[in-house]
């Protein structure tokens, strides 16, 4: 047996499990934290509403230019709490581990993980661990849960919009979909472009004491275009987007040369905020004197209801932009 | 496009995913319970400690006499509330679907999972899907999170546990291991048996008004066998198993002629217990009122400090039940 890497005994419930998790998992996370002998454990959350979201991530390649699979699979959920206007506070960790797969990289990647959940303030209380046959599994899956408390002021819910609200976003949009893309290196095309994946809850909790504030979503999967289809589809209003979304050079020159269109590509550390008009201006001060916020810029507004989604273009004119259809990312997240 | 199987574009973000999840995750857990626009969701847990736990299934064949991924999904979390003293409350559930997957079959699954989760007393109130290549994903794997609220009662616990305690377990041991291990045909054996896969809560909650109750556990993967070797390791009492531990024949034909051991099985809907000596009798009883509790039995008892595990013969011989290492039988849970 190869001790250098997982062995379908590393998910059978015994001793090579037990190592397993007590040399990868309890080790990176500190015992004190992650009970690996319970059942189930006791989360202290204290006072306030309790908020709770999953997600799962099956990015390709597991690790690229400004994170891996591991620090995303913890801003992922972090960011669903903190969108909706709470503080994460535990996380549990599902990981599905493909025979063979390099002990050495799942360590490396765990380690990430750990360190991403400590930046956000989060402790993994829980976890499990399945080993699927070889050929089976893409190396690993993660899924992760969390808990968090709502946070005092304003709950943003999608039902608050009002036409004429302001849309803005904290950053350029479609880094995390083009750094992972040229990570795969499947285009010929190589890049220095880092992934915009980290925790937004200083994004977040910044904007939560304007009574302004009426929505918040981290446009990741699908871009901002598929933010604007939810409004659209949820409230019948239209978001019209101006010629002013934060796009990096070499994002916009990867999407022409690809025929991609920046505005469906995932973000996995901004935060698109829809806000009454007269406080936008107030809020984009608030995020840009953030680092993670210096590039926070108003990209559109709700427009009547029976709207759709509009792209005001830089030569003056327009363009639909649709639901998106075919995948022209897939396994970004 | 084959609109029976799932598509990458089923994973994307966009018109398909939104709507693979309205026609089958929405339409089977029902609309005011899962709220499938939001990105974290307000959960009302009331009074009492809250506890947490996670799990992966990925189980072979997806579906097997007396259950399937979905069902065995529901109860291992929930299980693994209830033997903590918890009354599971809150599920979330993140499903890796393989491309070519045929929809009608998720749809299935999806469905007995919902009917599990109202058996359970849970909701599930979030969830999220991810597509992965054709041939990486074992057809589905499916993970759970769990919440629930400590019951009044006892607080079961490990490090209670004392020298001459007495070990009970409520039903016949190693039927769902055996069970999957017949479905798949692989041995050239078929059967009738009935994975136990389902709910604990009753057989647990039966026993919190007992003060003598020290620990409970539901013996998933690795069996009896390895709940008493994470006895051993936490407390340094020794386990001596009895040669009454309840074993369907046919378990135990299979495991004779596979040259198994079934306490090393996994069971989805038994519960190991300890217990002071004088109120054994007692939960045995209050279990025996319960249909799954029928064949509860006495199976062994705690022993001294630096004892082993070990099982007494019929034959009044002893042999020592090793810590698990190969596996028996991967990818029964």
């Amino acid at each position: 047996m190869d001790d250098t890497r997982i062995s379908l005994a590393h998910g059978n419930g015994g001793r090579f499990m037990r190592e397993l998790i007590e040399q990868i998992f309890a080790k990176n996370f500190g015992s004190s934290e992650l009970n690996v002998e319970a059942d189930a454990v006791p989360i202290a959350l204290g006072e306030g509403e309790v908020l709770m979201t999953t997600d799962g991530f099956t990015v390709q390649p597991l690790e690229f230019p400004g994170g891996d699979i591991g620090s995303l699979s913890v801003h992922g959920t972090t960011n669903d709490l903190a969108v909706a206007g709470a503080r994460p506070m535990f996380l549990t960790l599902n990981a599905f581990i493909e025979e063979g797969f390099e002990i050495e990289r799942l360590d490396r990647i765990v380690a990430s993980l750990a360190k991403a959940a400590k930046e956000s303030g989060v402790k993994v209380c829980a976890g499990d661990t399945k080993v699927v046959r070889r050929g089976e599994g893409g190396g690993l899956y993660l899924a992760t849960t969390g808990v968090g408390v709502r946070l005092p002021g304003v709950v943003p819910a999608m039902n608050k919009i009002r036409n004429g609200d302001a849309v803005i976003v904290s950053g350029t949009v479609g880094d995390h979909g083009t750094a992972v893309m040229l990570a795969r290196e499947e285009f010929g095309l190589r890049g220095e472009l880092i992934s915009d994946a980290g925790p937004v809850m200083a994004l977040t909790e910044s904007l939560l004491s304007l009574d302004g504030l009426r929505f918040m979503r981290d446009p990741t999967r699908g871009g901002i275009a598929s933010i604007a289809h939810e409004i659209n589809r949820a409230t019948g209003f239209g978001v019209r987007f101006t010629a002013d979304i934060p796009v990096k050079e070499q994002v916009q020159s990867v999407c022409d040369m690809l025929g991609y269109d920046p505005y469906y590509l995932a973000c996995e550390g901004r935060v698109v905020a829809v806000i009454a008009e007269e406080q936008a201006e107030h809020a984009l001060q608030l995020w840009r004197l953030l680092p993670e916020g210096a590039a926070a810029a108003r990209i559109g507004r709700i427009t009547g209801t029976g709207d759709r989604v509009i792209l005001e273009t830089a030569l003056g004119g327009e363009r639909f932009l649709e639901e998106l259809e075919d995948d022209p990312l897939p396994r970004i997240c």
